[in-house]
């Protein structure tokens, strides 16, 4: 069974030729950051996705994680790669340094992120939570929850937790009904159930911090009525010891398609006297400091994204280049070669490689976006670079998640019949993308967020800003007098001009015909999706070409760079003018049809 | 849990308006053909559909198909069940009459058929698999051998099972290594592993006739060089009676992505003495022979598409008309509401009814030409008809199932979280589909066949004829003087331009430049397929509209059918063009690939 092997060259190409390295290591408190370090850390990372996460992967996914009498065990396995993350310190890679992380820039934490969800999906969800309820404390906790939590959370002694889902409330939190009830103390005592929790319960450490929305109560109706609290699962003494056991309890695990070695938890609050919490920042605010962390949750599910999407590829690459079946059409020889000689296997793997690439670019731009607009000392540079992060965050969650449905179940059709066989492990890898559209908001949340909050908000002022910038590398394409750059070119320009088309229906809608704009969400989440990735594929061709040119660089790299960008432009962007249409077009046909007649 | 209800309306629908079912009724033999009797083995179907095997698909999914020492126990329920579908007749519904069958049309049959897929995939594999043996024996056996193994394999008293792939000889039947030794008495000693056999073994009969490919001693080497066996598994007596267990043995079965209640064996012959055969038909022939069937059971395939689509679809529609959640967008209460007044959910359904509509079309006008090939007293119309056949399967079965992929997945995304857990039964209907793509000949293979045999063999003859029924569906939608249906018509138009374009360039690459026409195969048949479902749709929506005007027929439906069609247009259809680019200029950066840069 083949092992995954991270994609360093294209990663380093993504750093340095794309996602401008350079501006991010000339940032305050980034002096030590440049590529040597960067190389150094994804090589590391490399080797202990390879030697420790991906060979737990297959057996994580046959074993799962199992419940009894309220107890989760890990997978065989678990518990020890568990130790040796947090031992090296990949737990903190990018933490504050003030609590003892090593406050990475995102170009680089970003890129040992997909490692982690390329080589065990499961596993990563752990330090990926952990990370959340981290950002959560860390920005809306009191000094003394930072000090009580933090230190031990961004080492990974203890894990974090994120309870948001009921029942009732899933994509509307807003019906959240765990009650909140204020206790001399200043304490709260917490009841309620909460589904879907990601590692809510497991025994990979002594603690885990729980952090919990509920309604206290007096408060408001809806979403302006949430707050947030801290419950860990034992409760911290003031000398950092743990003391009693609180009242929460995970009642079961969820038998799922996927991710089976992480333990999606149902968690029962006060079921006795009640869970004991502490409010995290003021009352009723809950729901906005959730959102302030959304983007790096959603950013971080995008990244899994695109790790299945590599691990895919890889698999059935070597499947494809080990696998002998029939002859070479258009061949003289009647020997038996491997089918990745056949032109339409051929076709499917530059299908995988090419959205994979077009996604981790697009990440990788988006990531150096986040550092820049967290650390670059010029405001209107921060605001503008923020602003792009947030029009590219539904872009990375919802359109790296889709296109993960997609390249995935690539992966097992290229395996043929031994696709189908779970051993091989190709299905695996799909069944474990197919929640990544779903959690953290799904695809259709994305892309309403994208088409009201990221687009309408600002009148189409940011996605303006990026149109011109592709404009200019369409300009740049076509100007390059070279057949490939100019087929790129073309395509671009179809693309870019389908997207203005896109964003000026939705511009036009976003109001009064809110339901017609809302209809095309989706379709126009995946134009911009793919007009992106064309951008960032055409800037790659423009640097292979130029490095070709001089003779620098690895060329065979270069080469299937070049390759990899046109075979996008042909059979990814080229659906874009399809896609307005649909956007344009599209709506009435889905809002008139009576419910009862689906 | 929701059951499966057949789509009686639309069935109907397909088989008065757009299958020509007076045409089928004319045909010497179906006499007493009539709407009226389709009508009635429909709601019969429907009933067993619902009633017997939809209940038992979660249960087969959950417990599986189990192997212990060479017996294979099948899933709780599954014997009472076929036990029914036996007494009930339904397995010889489209058996020839002459060996017990009731003969009927393959309009209804495919019908009856794709409820059985619906239901329960899983079980419908026995009887399809069945059918497949049944038909090899009756076109290619000798009379000794169809007395002896028809009468009983019609009833369903025994089963049968296709012995084709080996673990070197999936795709590439050339490769067949299985050995059939002759002996004095006319039997043959055959030898071999066979892997990937569905129902090659099995608690539900008494006995079990394997068909099985295999090479005589001096056989030429490659396609033309493999016999077909028939190798029962307990050896039949002259009287008809069972005699000696044979020599075949099921070593193993697999662990599966989906159809879990459906056995797929590995089955060793030979392991001891020989396991004993009769040759079937002539020597050297059986590659031929399983080509010939080949169009029937690739065309059932299509209908597992088909039937999981509609599933996915009625599950789908019923959780998002139940699951509350979120206020309406556009409105002005505050309410929650049901998620399927939410655009997206609306847009999803619509992807996966408008879909499932237009595959159900094309395959009932398939299957009517089917009847007429087989039974048109006029030679050229016969002709005419199977080459429209011959044309389409491939149609049939690798855009149905590729779109099952789309649409199943689809179905788990409108559940949300709840999708994800496997007792919704979402799930399940995206793992069982995930085979259709794959076996009886992957997605790249139905597209070399058609655009090989299909396309380039004839010079375009046969789809040029589609094509200008196309067109004359597209006038007529031109000249209706009706917004929705010029909408139709303008991305049908579209969508015929690109489908001639890209068939132009198969027909003018196919021959020298063989593998760049291959590079485009399966974006053709993708094409293809959704213009195809565009001329269908198309001729519905004219039905529609003049029904609605005439007042005829049932307004909800037609309504309902005029608003599918029109969505398919704007959101299936309008992809057409961009595939046409693909196919067009798509080739050579696949081809150009160094095989070690993916």
């Amino acid at each position: 069974m083949s092992e995954y092997i991270a994609p360093l060259k294209d990663m380093q190409f993504v750093l340095r030729e794309l996602a401008d390295m350079d501006a991010v290591s000339a940032l305050p408190g980034h002096e030590e950051v440049n590529a040597e370090l960067a190389d150094a850390i994804l090589e590391e990372a490399g080797k202990f996705a390879n030697g420790v996460l991906s060979p737990l992967n297959w057996t994580g996914d046959r074993e799962g994680a199992k419940w009894k009498d309220g107890e989760v065990t890990t997978a065989p396995g678990w518990k020890q790669a568990y130790s040796q993350f947090v031992d090296g310190g990949w737990n903190a890679l990018s933490c504050p340094t003030e609590f003892g992380g090593q406050g990475l820039p995102h170009i680089i934490s970003a890129m040992v992120e997909e490692m982690w969800n390329a080589s065990n999906t499961s596993f990563m969800l752990c330090p990926m939570l952990t990370r959340g309820a981290i950002e959560a404390l860390q920005l809306c906790g009191s000094d003394e929850q930072k000090a009580m939590y933090l230190p031990k959370m961004v080492t990974g002694e203890w894990t974090g937790s994120m309870n948001l889902t009921e029942p009732q409330a899933g994509s509307d939190l807003a019906a959240v009904r765990t009650k909140a009830i204020p206790q001399a103390d200043g304490s709260f005592r917490i009841h309620g159930q909460k589904i879907f929790i990601t590692y809510g319960e497991h025994d990979l450490t002594d603690n885990i911090i729980h952090l919990v929305l509920a309604r206290t109560p007096n408060a408001p109706e809806g979403v302006k009525g949430i707050s947030l609290f801290v419950v860990p699962k034992f409760i911290v003494n003031a000398d950092g010891s743990l003391g009693e056991r609180n009242d929460v309890r995970c009642v079961s695990i969820e038998h799922k398609l996927g991710i089976h070695a992480s333990p999606t938890c149902v968690l029962a609050f006060g079921d006795n006297a009640g869970a004991t919490g502490w409010l995290v920042g003021e009352e009723n605010r809950g729901l906005e400091y959730m959102f302030i962390m959304m983007n790096a949750a959603r950013y971080g599910v995008g990244l899994q994204g695109i790790g299945l999407c590599d691990r895919a590829t890889q698999r059935a690459a070597e499947y494809a280049r080990t696998r002998v079946q029939g002859v070479e059409q258009g061949g003289k020889s009647r020997d038996k070669v491997a089918i990745v000689r056949h032109p339409d296997v051929r076709r499917m793997l530059m299908q995988m490689k090419s959205r994979t690439e077009a996604l981790r670019a697009v990440a990788g731009v988006t990531a150096a976006a986040m550092d820049l607009a967290h650390g670059h000392p010029d405001t209107d540079v921060r605001k503008a670079q923020q602003a792009f992060v947030d029009l590219m965050i539904p872009i990375v969650k919802g359109w790296s998640t889709e296109t993960a449905l997609l390249v995935t179940s690539l992966g097992v059709q290229v395996h043929g019949g031994m696709g189908f066989i779970e051993e091989t492990g190709a299905a695996q890898h799909m069944r474990d993308a197919r929640i990544t559209a779903i959690y953290e908001g799904t695809t259709g949340i994305q892309a309403a967020d994208l088409i009201g909050r990221k687009i309408a908000r600002d009148g189409g002022a940011t996605i303006g800003a990026v149109i011109a910038q592709m404009e200019a590398v369409r300009a740049e394409l076509a100007a390059a007098d070279d057949a490939q750059l100019a087929a790129i070119g073309a395509s671009l320009e179809a693309g870019i001009a389908a997207l203005k088309s896109g964003v000026a229906f939705i511009l036009a809608h976003q109001g009064e015909a809110i339901r017609q704009a809302a209809a095309g969400a989706v379709p126009l989440m995946e134009l911009f999706g793919i007009v992106a990735g064309g951008w960032q594929m055409g800037r790659a061709a423009l640097v292979a070409r130029r490095q070709l040119k001089a003779g620098e660089g690895d060329g065979a790299f270069l080469k299937a760079k070049l390759l990899t960008a046109r075979f996008y432009a042909d059979h990814v962007l080229s659906a874009a003018p399809g896609l307005a249409h649909t956007v344009l077009h599209g709506a009435d046909a889905a809002l008139e049809m009576a419910d009862e007649a689906f």
